[in-house]
């Protein structure tokens, strides 16, 4: 059998590829000049598989996609307080280019606005290191996400320096506020040199991938930032993300994402996917027409919205039943599939009302699918309960999906299948009564 | 065993008790005579369950906190279009009494703010209705919410009525840009009497639980609004819930939320679970200083985040085997947990890459806890694409968790228990050669 | 002869009457069906001559041409500390129908801007008066400054009120902030009543004037406004009059003024004149196409530009001589033209650097026009001072152009020709030697 | 006698020296750590005389009250449209460092705000001219309005230029809208040198009255800039100089005016006087303290405001009796005081109803002390209308205060007395009849 998703890529590509709208960016001729019938996309799931389709092979610059991933980076490197007393987190409402700083503070409202990317640039690495270092830190830092080692486009960057005014106006007006503290050029030109690293669609989608995957890039295995950055990071680019159209895109697509003006696009949905386009015509916000449409297709097509409700689970609990007869019986609830609050609160509420008599207890997690932390710390407590209560509680985890099962002042015995628990109980009984 | 959960409400109740900062809302006297002191919470889930503490049965107006609710009735009553076109989506970062209107056009930003909110109540119930109908509508749509007939706070409305100025001045300005089309004072009445509703924090969290259970009160199990409507309603939460401190909020709490003025907030998330809060004070936002404090507790303590990655799951194909021997083989791939787009790629890449020998394929969905949309069309795809290169698939499906298996072009056998599937290979063999 | 004034009015109408630019204000159909053509200027003396052209005595509606003449009404009825309470003098820089409140306060920045104009509409009368005496107090105040009753289109009114939409926002706005104390929809009320007087340009010339006369109307030569008044309103029409587009009109016009959207545009030139034109096709500041043409060939023609640098003066001091010889000789300073403050600089300069050895000292004012009251002071202290040297001081003024001439401390013989100083001289020679 | 304007110097600056409220400029150290209790004051009038008091030859550094003169020679090298291409003339309403750039063009708003002064900076001199040029020229050119050759502070240069962070912000944002088109960093080192010019408050008096003087040096006497400059330099001044707190100056002050940060002011009254403060103490807006403090005296003392109504000037017209009878009557009209529009109108109208029976007419202007432009013409047009209608016309005007009078078509006899008029009279009596 041939995989669908190619199918798929390929179909959606063909569907977008008419709309010859919108214009290259046009302030410096290596964007201008770009080939504006390029069109690529690339999906990177989180175990390491990518599916590419078109110009996904070919090379430009990562321009603004590149803010995000530094913004992890700077987090990763300086902590959360240092950053925020020097970057927001409130969407500006404006374009990407307007200084939109704070009153009073002077500090860039949001990370994704170029005031707050040319920040974030000056906060990678250790305090006092050098521009040199810095901008290695950033292109190495930007190559973990990737995966592979980007290169510079020369090029494009001498253009971008050529036409800097704008950047250097707002690194002024940022060092006036000292939220730079050091000569603003210096590190506006480290901040385009970091937006003319080369990347590919197929690079973008893992790079949206590792955000996706808890900073563990799929394909090499390597954290790139530790996890807690992700949920800031990604939180970020939902709010702030597409500037000006942040209302639109949360409604009608719902997938935190981020473009670039020479035409990327990515979005990441958490715990399942990182997604890229390419295409260099770009809509009044500076954002690929084309990358726009395959955003709206992507997510209605496959459901990836943030506030998509998911499908109504099967019931958590399987079944609920009673093992075995007399001093033998053993009261077995049977969970199953993803477990997070919602699910857990539905097992608390089983064993509540089910009020057990029997002196035995398990709760079987066999096709349990996952179990996430407030749901194993919940899930822990029941059986504390149970065990103050009189009760032998044991667990029927084969997987071990429920690891370090010590409830502070319970017991439990973990065992692989059910039969194994009827044995310990008649073990149990061979052996001498319970308190 | 007793439940948990109301001990953990009780503990985070008791440790922001203490937290007398901010105050009540001054403009009328009957908001800042509530006794400050109030304190609530209630959690609902999407299957009907409410836990409450605090003064969770204490009357007070909901405020603000209709805004979403009656969003969502004019999504339903009139359509996306035609609500649209007169209330934005965009996030304003601005507070919520600024008039905050789209230069031009004079649509408000968003329905949160109360130009939207104005303009959102103006279009609930049938297009023509009169005042005193659409009224009706407001307040029986939210009682369906709420899951009881709510009643109006007859002084809040008289004091709220003689200090609405920036209400009227609103409602004259949107008049003023044919956004409202008819008296705007009567319209702004109409608001008023919707926000003077009275409400308890156990009423609150079952609306919430409404919102993230894809419109069906989980009480009477009735469908308030239809669900499309409800990502809509989540997604401007989401950007416009909290204002100017959206960002904040974001990052931090990372559930769509509301607030309103008497002190109650609201959060939902999405398929999970509604939450809602009461305590007077308020912070310079207008929202209840404890709820905010109670809401970053619940988010931290139960990752209740919607940028939190979800725990890795365990594998969706639990196992890759064949079964039987020689022309009698059969494939067995056995699936689980909750299965949506990354999980499906997953089990795509593994029917490739087994590209099985044997004519008999058996996907087994016994440990599947849910299927969503893209993924049972995909699931259909693989079993269309397996048949048509000449295998004969069986689906084992003991619970139905894919409905109508009639993937186009190909063919599928639905059995409860593998067992069936060996049995029917056998009578097929003993019967004619296929096709 | 003819006059030559009549000519110039004629010819600078043909001159802009080709000029069919721009449209009638749109949004009620008194004024959208304004015949456009009509064309009409006038000039209005501060010695009561009024000039008038084309159609100069259409009646329309004055519209916001009253907010300068009801600014005078308060501030006359009030006193300056009430009004600036409630309305700032701050430039806007922004259209007429912005809102434009202070931050804070709500104090709309200037009554230019419609709020402004609705504010200082309620501060017109005693405190307390009912809107109806204050109506009354409004008509009777811009009929005085007309010098004839007005009255009121009923039409213009019955429309206004039906699209006030913006105006009544801006009305609560004001009773929101509590700048407005009553109704705010009583208080529109009686501004729309206030814009829908019927004016002639001929009127507006003569309102002009008396703005330019000390408030004096010139035809009828009541008090309109107490003097003190009269130089606030022209400098918030300075200022504040043209709205968005007050710098163009500062540097190219010179002339405070204001415009109505009926198409009425006065001018005046504090101490000379004032001028009025009237054309209904508004440009995109909501003046007069043709009205703006007409006071750029005034100003530019007429040399009336406020920052006109007046022609160099024939110096004040006309002669400085002495006349007879030894004791009997006196020294005469001839003046002449108008003094203010730089002329009587030059003659004190005169009078130390003179140094007179003469005993008596004549000061001829015969042929001086005009004496402003900081060199009527010093007048007074050269001669208090030359007093107190022991000289004989002499004042020849045929016209009284220095009324009251008693320097304290000083002593001051007035005579109406040189030739009753020498007298006088005699005369004291043979009476007694002076100390 | 001594002249009473140094007593009455010294009378101010002893009234406010005990308001120490206000603070140094903070910024650069050379500014914070000025003598604050420094207080000096002058006034230059536009016939060179110099009053000065208090520190009136302490040195400091220019600062902003550079821009209009700087404004002024801009104006001179490049004309109006290019230097109106660039910067605008609007006020801005804020204060003087926001960058206030119109939307689009980019162009800042006025050049009296940092943004529009540093364009101006680079708009001085010829096009192309390099950065020590230009300065050179900018040095020049403010050392011809002091009238002696200004100097650098170079201390203070060199500390502005390691604050200029703000100002490089605004010149790379000019630069990035192509209003400056040359390297912003050399742009910005030229303002700040122009703004490190030395000066004392004599100096700044002098520079004030070249304003007043039609930009002629009242020292030197050269016409540092051609005068259809000053009128948009004192526009820009009254509507722009004084930045947010323009319409409290504009309706108490009334003066145009411009400040600096190390505590100079300079106010400029047409035709009459410079006047200049120096005092350190700065209020909130960047104004010194006690320099507003003596303007407000300086205004309401001498009647400066340019809103001030001037005094009824004696009628223009002086008499008008008929000299001699018969044939040899002449109508004599006398004229008096200084002339401008609204007293030549009032000629006009004597003449046209007076309707003079008597062939020959004088017009006496031996009494007039000035005329001006539309004055002039205004009378040569009663004089050619006069001959038109068969009158001989005689101008009495012994100092030429009209002079070259020939008007077209007309024909006009100039004599220095009436009894010259009267010879002329019989002489051509004794000749020939006129035609």
């Amino acid at each position: 059998m041939r995989s669908m998703i190619p199918d798929y890529l390929t179909d959606v590509l063909e569907h977008v590829e008419p709309d010859t709208s919108g214009a290259t960016a046009g302030y410096i001729p290596e964007l201008a000049d770009a080939e504006p019938e390029q069109l690529g996309a690339a999906f990177a799931t989180v175990d390491g598989q990518v599916y590419a389709a078109g110009d996904c092979d070919a090379e430009f610059s990562i321009q603004s996609i590149s803010k995000p991933f530094v913004y992890a980076l700077a987090l990763a490197d300086r902590g959360f307080d240092a950053v925020l007393a020097r970057v927001g987190v409130e969407p500006s409402g404006e374009a990407f280019n307007e200084i939109s700083l704070e009153g009073g503070s002077g500090r860039p409202l949001n990370p994704m606005i170029n005031a707050g990317a040319i920040t974030t640039h000056s906060l990678v690495g250790v305090a006092g290191s050098d521009p040199a270092e810095r901008l290695e830190r950033v292109v190495d830092g930007l190559s973990a996400f990737a995966g592979r080692q980007l290169e510079m486009d020369e090029s494009v960057c001498a253009s971008e320096m050529a036409f800097a005014h704008r950047n250097l106006a707002i690194g002024h007006m940022l060092r006036s506020h000292d939220i730079l503290t050091e000569d603003p050029a210096t590190v506006v030109e480290g901040y385009i040199r970091q937006c003319s690293l080369l990347v590919t669609t197929r690079d973008l989608a893992v790079m949206a991938a590792t955000l996706a995957n808890r900073g563990v890039n799929p394909l090499s295995g390597k954290q790139v930032v530790p996890e807690p950055v992700l949920r800031q990071v990604l939180s970020v680019m939902a709010t702030c993300g597409m500037y000006d159209a942040a209302g639109d895109w949360a409604t009608q697509v719902g997938i935190p994402a981020k473009s670039g003006v020479a035409g990327g696009l990515i979005g990441t949905l958490p715990g399942q996917i990182g997604i890229a386009t390419f295409s260099p015509r770009l809509d009044a916000h500076g954002t690929s027409v084309r990358g726009v449409s395959l955003f709206h297709r992507f997510s209605s097509d496959m459901g990836l919205h943030v506030m998509e409700v998911p499908p109504a689970a099967r019931a958590v609990v399987r079944s609920n039943r009673v093992v075995g007869s007399g001093p033998h019986a053993i009261r077995v609830i049977e969970l199953q599939g993803g477990i997070r609050f919602a699910g857990v609160e539905r097992v608390v509420r089983e064993v509540v009302e089910t009020a057990p008599a029997e002196t035995r207890v398990a709760l079987d997690l066999t096709m349990v699918s996952s179990v996430d932390d407030v749901s194993r710390r919940m899930l822990l407590e029941i059986v504390r309960r149970l065990t103050l209560e009189g009760h032998g509680v044991t667990l029927v985890d084969p997987e071990s999906i429920l690891p370090g099962p010590h409830p502070g002042g319970g017991r439990v015995t973990v065992v692989n299948d059910l039969g194994e628990t009827a044995d310990l109980v008649a073990d149990e009984e061979r052996a001498a009564p319970r308190a």
